[in-house]
């Protein structure tokens, strides 16, 4: 079955906001032997009319986003029920579903609000557990052709439940028989593309059937295997074998997935003291479902008086060798090591820029510690010249890996089989 | 002139990729008075065909991204010549910098690579300042109207530069006398998307070519409008007319812009004390250049002890009323105003889920407080039952409008102007 995309939105045509939509939904219909070949994005208005049309020509099954609100410029529901010749009603459930989320949030329903309960006559109604707008299901059929509509929320967080939840069921149902070919795929931490590419080697282009992607991104590499699971074992055998410790996950998990299921393996605690970072790498962190059983404390000390009383670093330290310095970063570790009572303890210091560089230590030098119990402090020194949300995310993911290379070395609790959780656990 | 840009990339149709090119592009375009009119997406391969002859026969301004590149999938250059009816020869110059640019780099270059050397007769061809593919200008009439195809490199590091350097000066000279409607997009918070739209009313819908828009995000509900600088400024008196203290931001600055804007002119400063949004309120502030000189500290308390040792809290509290109350938030802003010697704090605790939630206090309660010199502490619940990633969004857009709407009763030290900095600054 043929899959097409209709995103509608005047911003996203704009600019103003970055499309996850077509990347999202991807992923989710993959697995069910679903492949989107075509993506379209128009402005709101009668622009939706013609990618409708077109794409109702094309595809099978027509996914569209965007335009179900309340306000005068959403008119994707009106402008697909003319294009299939059904007529709009109110739909009694779905008004009572509206005005119950407004009482319960306490706030004055307008008349406007109410135009999204108008629902076309025989589609079915995908209810919408985070905002008011119904997603809506249509069947049409063209050129003796059937053709199976969505009608989706814009935003992400209406969006992805619904689609999770009602729509995958029904495409599901749909298309029954699915292909049996799977996807993984794998994060290298510290090697660039090429040398990902020559590690892994020649081997792996002999097993049949496999299709292989690599993909270079700030501070990591992802390799992208596709095939049979018989087939997908044998190519990460290959892998595991030739990336040894550079692999920091198998199965596309962030690196701060790893970082706390390792460290629940082996019950140690962790606390960080970030400067340059601001935050950062604690809220990667706590982003972990069940962080809170590994992650103790973090000390945000942007100001050299925060770094001496939050972390008691020697004022006289930060004097002699600076606040970006490697002696600082070590004594910043340490404090949140002993502050937190901690296991382990990570600190950034350094210059996210646009300003603060010197001659000796430019725009974009770091020094990223790491400081446990019964071990010495290791400091090491990098330099990402680049924005500072990149710069942020270069230091988090080298001071991540950092503690992830030195968890590995050390034995887990129980012997139990080497499994990250997914977000969802 | 009608703009259409096709992005082709199978791993972009995988999801593997999320597409930044049509928000990066748009952003470009608008100021020459150019409007990305529809965005398509297909994969490599054949599919590239279609798309590029259905844009022909639309738009005088066709750009493409991808598929320029060594390996046999990428195709871009050679349907593109065939489609335009135009033989590829290898350019001399293009192969020269092709080979110059492997060997700085010490790599053999293989005969592949060669293809890239490949340029469609009557082309121009756009150097690749970050890569070896360069980019391709070409101009065909369809229907009697000149139409102009550029292909691009896909990987933003090379696309970006070539784009700002090489495309936008050419667009400029096609169209000289640029539409002279600016965009301007209004932030509010703390107020749902229909009512926005009551609050502003009617009188707006009287200014005439004004294209208005309405957009609901997480927290935040943006109010665009496009057109002419005197009609902007009579929608602009409606908009802050009416929308009060409720408008967070009239140039789309961020809520963590506005902050530290708002601080800096009143030469206060602020810590923060966070549990459940483990450090995203911190990482959000110190994103804006110069932030060091209104963020002191943040304290990521996700411990209980964290919250004792770093801000005095009274574990007798805590105990008393458990770690998601408002006593236990008001003596974490209390305890991190004193910490850090600030003029503002603000904390969060609340329970961001999966797990956590009683029947009292269920997944997605939240209490923030602000705790400043001078004034008693401010506390406010709230309820976002929701994933643990927008949970984080939604307490910081309360904590941080809760801030703004606070520092907006507080006098600027200098009487200038009200003005939001930009990123760049």
């Amino acid at each position: 079955m043929r899959v097409e995309l209709i995103n509608t939105g005047t911003e996203l045509l704009l600019g103003n906001t970055v499309n996850s939509h077509l990347a999202f939904m991807a992923q989710e219909l993959f697995p069910l032997g679903l492949r989107i070949q075509r993506q379209i994005t128009v402005p709101d208005g009668e622009a939706i009319r013609d990618a409708l049309r077109e794409s109702l020509e094309r595809a099978e099954i027509v996914l569209m986003t965007g335009g179900l609100g309340p306000t005068t410029d959403d008119i994707t529901r009106e402008i697909t029920a003319e294009l299939l010749g059904v007529e709009l009603a109110e739909d009694a459930t779905v008004l009572q579903a509206i005005s119950e989320r407004f009482a319960r949030r306490g706030i004055a329903m307008t008349e406007r609000v109410k135009r999204q309960a108008q629902v076309p006559r025989g589609a079915s109604v995908l209810s919408n557990a985070h905002g008011t707008a119904p997603g809506l299901y249509m069947k049409a059929a063209t050129k003796d052709v059937t053709r199976h509509v969505f009608l989706l929320p814009g935003p992400p967080r209406e969006l992805v439940p619904m689609f999770r939840n009602l729509v995958i069921p029904m495409l599901q149902d749909l298309v029954p028989g699915a292909a049996a070919s799977e996807c993984r795929t794998y994060r290298i931490v510290g090697v660039g593309e090429s040398n990902v590419e020559a590690m892994i080697g020649d081997d792996i282009l002999a097993i049949e059937n496999i299709e292989l992607g690599y993909c270079a991104r700030p501070g990591e590499v992802q390799v992208r295997c596709i095939g049979s699971p018989a087939m997908l074992e044998r190519a990460e055998q290959i892998i595991v074998d030739k990336l040894g410790a550079c692999l920091a996950a198998r199965d596309n998990s962030s690196l701060e997935q790893v970082v706390v299921a390792e460290l629940a393996k082996r019950e140690r605690r962790l606390a960080v003291a970030e400067s340059c970072t601001g935050g950062f790498i604690a809220n990667r962190i706590t982003n972990v479902p069940g962080a809170s059983a590994v992650f103790l404390a973090g000390f945000v000390t942007y100001a050299n008086e925060a770094k001496t009383s939050a972390l008691c670093v020697d004022s006289a330290l930060i004097e002699a060798h600076g606040a970006v310095s490697q002696e600082v970063a070590a004594a910043m570790a340490e404090g949140a090591l002993r502050a937190a009572t901690a296991d382990y303890a990570l600190s950034t210091t350094g210059i996210a820029g646009p300003g603060g560089g010197t001659d000796q230590k430019p725009v974009g030098t770091v020094f990223v510690a790491l400081a446990a119990r019964g071990r010495s402090t290791e400091v090491a020194r990098y330099s990402y010249p680049t924005d500072r949300e990149t710069f942020k995310w270069m230091v988090s993911q080298a001071a991540l890996d950092l503690l992830r290379r030195t968890l590995l070395e050390a034995k887990p609790v129980s012997s139990q089989e080497h499994r990250t959780p997914g977000r969802g656990n």
